[in-house]
């Protein structure tokens, strides 16, 4: 097995904002030439498959300005400086859908988009969970509209596109097999 | 269900690279109050589901400087200006594993990163494989080692967080959930 590790010659930060930074670095390839790799780094996130005791998957609805329009997704968030994982987990849930949960497991962890960023999301299950508070606490620039979605309805809003998006997908997938695997 | 939009009100490119852009947007909240968004645009990208006669998931090897090791992927490459995705997945198999294909099935698309990211991935399922050269035809800054897993191994990378990207992740679980559909 060849080596394939690239080697930073040079690292330049070119923005740093308030969710993302952006680095341009010039590496040494395995073949000793020289490239440049746009890279994006990104606190990571949860997110978090909900089930309610009717069975019914907690969703959020919400606008997303980097693809100008709204998807529904399960509930998610990124990383506070410092923050654990679960405590995150457990934040976020409260925070969107006002559903407080007993214990969380971890699904699994994937980096999203490993070709240009190192954003990983933790995909944690909730389990016994109890409706807290009637609203949700959002940050001041978040807005959602929360749904309950049977599988058969997430299924189809997968095929519809309403939901569109790594995490969510995995995530009734994941629910798919569960199904499969109790027949 | 309160409208959820939110509206640019100034758009500004910070960078625009070989692969990825960024931009700060001040954007019109749907309380009437203001925020900036930082925004990648990407050109998208496709990945391939590849199974052997003998059963085996193709994938590759490969050092992603964003994460800053290597992780073993399905096929993958993102779009050229203007190419057709499922075009963009012949090649792709072809130039990164020396596979070709009989057919593809698009088995669903989606962005990976919506919060900042309008990357999409389009996540085929490759039919009717045959090698067609011994070796790969890579991009000059590329350097990649097959790998030929079983089911099972693939898994057992899962666990292992050798296989730790979305889309393969995705990809693994739809073959697990076809195997338990079978049963």
């Amino acid at each position: 097995m060849s080596k394939l590790e690239e080697k930073t010659l040079k690292s330049e930060e070119i923005f740093s904002g308030k969710i993302i930074s952006l680095h341009l670095q010039e590496v040494e390839l395995p073949n000793g030439k020289t490239s440049k790799r746009e890279i994006i780094k990104h606190p990571g996130a949860v997110a978090i498959l909900a089930v309610t005791p009717e069975n019914k998957i907690i969703m959020v609805e919400q606008y997303r300005k980097a693809i100008e329009r709204t998807i529904v997704e399960i509930p998610a968030g990124k990383l506070e400086k410092g923050e654990e994982p679960d405590a995150c987990a457990r934040r976020e849930l409260e925070e969107e859908t006002g559903y407080v949960c007993e214990s969380l497991e971890l699904l699994t962890s994937f980096f999203t988009s490993p070709g240009f960023a190192d954003e990983i999301v933790h995909v944690y299950l909730a389990k016994g969970l109890t409706k807290k508070e009637d609203s949700a606490a959002l940050d001041e620039d978040e807005f959602v509209n929360l749904e309950e979605l049977t599988l058969e309805e997430a299924l189809q809003y997968v095929k519809e596109q309403k939901i569109y998006d790594a995490k969510t997908i995995y995530a009734v997938q994941y629910l798919q097999l569960q199904e499969a695997l109790k027949k």
